[in-house]
């Protein structure tokens, strides 16, 4: 059996993680990235292995990546506009780079005969959820952001290319993830706000927003016991954790960590901006019938994730 | 105020019919059609009228189609690749057509400032639902067409237009609709293989898949109502009929009124094809709280849908 995996975005914060992971699992691996936000020192390890090889190609342009798919045993789709705040400012964006480039991946997969895939989804799919925390099967959601809603049709494509052409799906509804390689999102905004000459930190919302996250080393266990265990054709799983904090509670670990004395301004509103969900918990229960379960506190990943910013202050240029 | 509607799709079964429902109205109409699977034919009518402007364009063609949308008060978006079969054949068509198309009509609402649409959605986004009659906020499905996949994918970039930009929408989600200018679908397909010379008519599926139907002049109202009752930002709405009636049921009816004696012959399985769901019928509660009931019974539909073909065999070519 080939133990071939393609990862897109190989050189993003996730993508570089499960580059290493299943490297250390002996499997081979071909990686994409147009390293628009990837980087590719990320890669530095990997790039040593004669397991890894790297493509630095956009997979908008499908001819020049469908070939990479041959004999490839399993897809870990991951590449995506991760930038879930700014969907209002360039609706087209999420459209090409989450719908498209999936509908481009499911194409060369059904050329080559890939059957597998792994699709890094969102819990912004469930828009603002009414049941917490929130299971995979709750009510039928409205969208609230191009980015959740750019995601949810990738995976309703998915889905659909898993029913018509038996192709085994896990798609993951991912809370934050957080760690080494972090390179966006509310601790790296709150570290340059930390570092600024501003004597204030303006925060986006209120700051009471509960959000769930989860490390990147359970996240890529999730995964690897996930593919182990769900052998459905369509397998939807959240990943998240059992634990939330609110915005303040991060920000307040945050200016420990920093031994920063700045005064948070907060706003008047409950969203730090449109399509923002100002309660974010998941529901963990299946991905426990796995075995698995999250090693790592919300705070302590806030710290390691600060303390790789600390020795990696490259990422923030 | 303005009342100039702006309806894509507008040669279509559905669409040609809300020209003129509209246009009874005393609204004032600009229709798009590529007349691809749309018949000139079937707006007879309506370019009689002064109040109506026909524009033969493609929809995907964003420079051509944006100038169309300057002071239009409501879109009413129908245009899609209606062939809910063929996803399989050409997975790209339903993602082109469906969800980027519908993109571009929204782009073109935000440049000109229009803020307000109906989108023709379907009971298909609910793939196997687990819930009968199935209401709106039903479980989370999981998809298994291409086309429900399409319509879900644009459904959820609606829904994020309208939370980021003030636009207001109205996605109804059809059952079948039925009546004059029915050019496919189930009845045109049976009707076909009566006139055959074929001995036997051959069925998808069993038989017994039960599905529920509307008549277009039910269906214009209840778009209608909708619009004058429903003022939420993103309000989601299920068209259907209390009623449904399985495969079997509509094909003895056309068999009797086609005075055919053709023996039927099932297949052993309970879907018709890939992405067929064997049990459609919606919850209509929602609707209902307009004051709206459909006024027409399903074989009565289907009986005026075969009276429509009678009249108009040209359809079938």
């Amino acid at each position: 059996m080939s133990k071939k995996i393609l990862i897109t975005g190989c050189a993003g914060f996730i993508g570089s993680n499960l580059v290493d992971f299943f490297l250390s699992k002996k499997y081979s691996i071909i990686g994409i990235d147009n390293l628009s936000t990837g980087k590719i020192k990320f890669l530095n390890d990997a790039l040593k292995s004669k397991k890894f090889i790297f493509k630095n190609e956009d997979l908008l342009k499908y001819s020049r990546i469908k070939n990479f798919f041959s004999n490839v045993e399993l897809v870990i789709h991951l590449s995506a506009n991760a930038d879930v705040r700014l969907g209002p400012e360039h609706p087209k964006k999420d459209l090409e780079q989450n719908l498209i480039v999936t509908s481009n991946i499911l194409e060369a997969m059904r050329e080559n005969n890939v059957k597998k895939i792994v699709f890094s989804s969102t819990g912004s799919v469930y828009g603002e959820a009414t049941e917490f925390p929130t299971p995979e099967n709750t009510f039928f959601p409205i969208q609230t952001s191009f980015y959740g809603s750019s995601k949810l049709g990738a995976e309703a494509l998915i889905s659909a290319y898993s029913h018509a052409f038996g192709i085994k799906c896990w798609i993951f509804r991912f809370v934050s993830v957080l760690g080494p390689r972090y390179t966006h999102g509310h601790i790296v905004d709150f570290y340059k706000k930390i570092l600024k000459k501003n004597k204030v930190i303006n925060v986006l919302g209120d700051g009471n927003q509960k959000k769930s996250y989860i490390h990147i080393s359970d996240c890529a266990d999730a995964i690897y016991k996930s593919l182990k265990y769900f052998k459905d054709s369509i397998n939807i799983i959240n990943i998240g954790h059992n634990q939330f904090i609110t915005v303040k509670q991060s920000l307040n670990r945050i200016k420990l960590l920093m031994k920063s004395e700045k005064k948070e301004i907060y706003q008047k509103k409950i969203r730090g901006w449109v399509g923002d969900n100002p309660y974010i918990h998941l529901d963990i229960k299946k991905l426990k019938r796995t075995g698995w379960k999250p090693k790592i506190k919300i705070l302590e990943a806030v710290e390691d994730t600060v303390n790789f910013i600390k020795n990696n202050e490259w990422i923030l240029k």
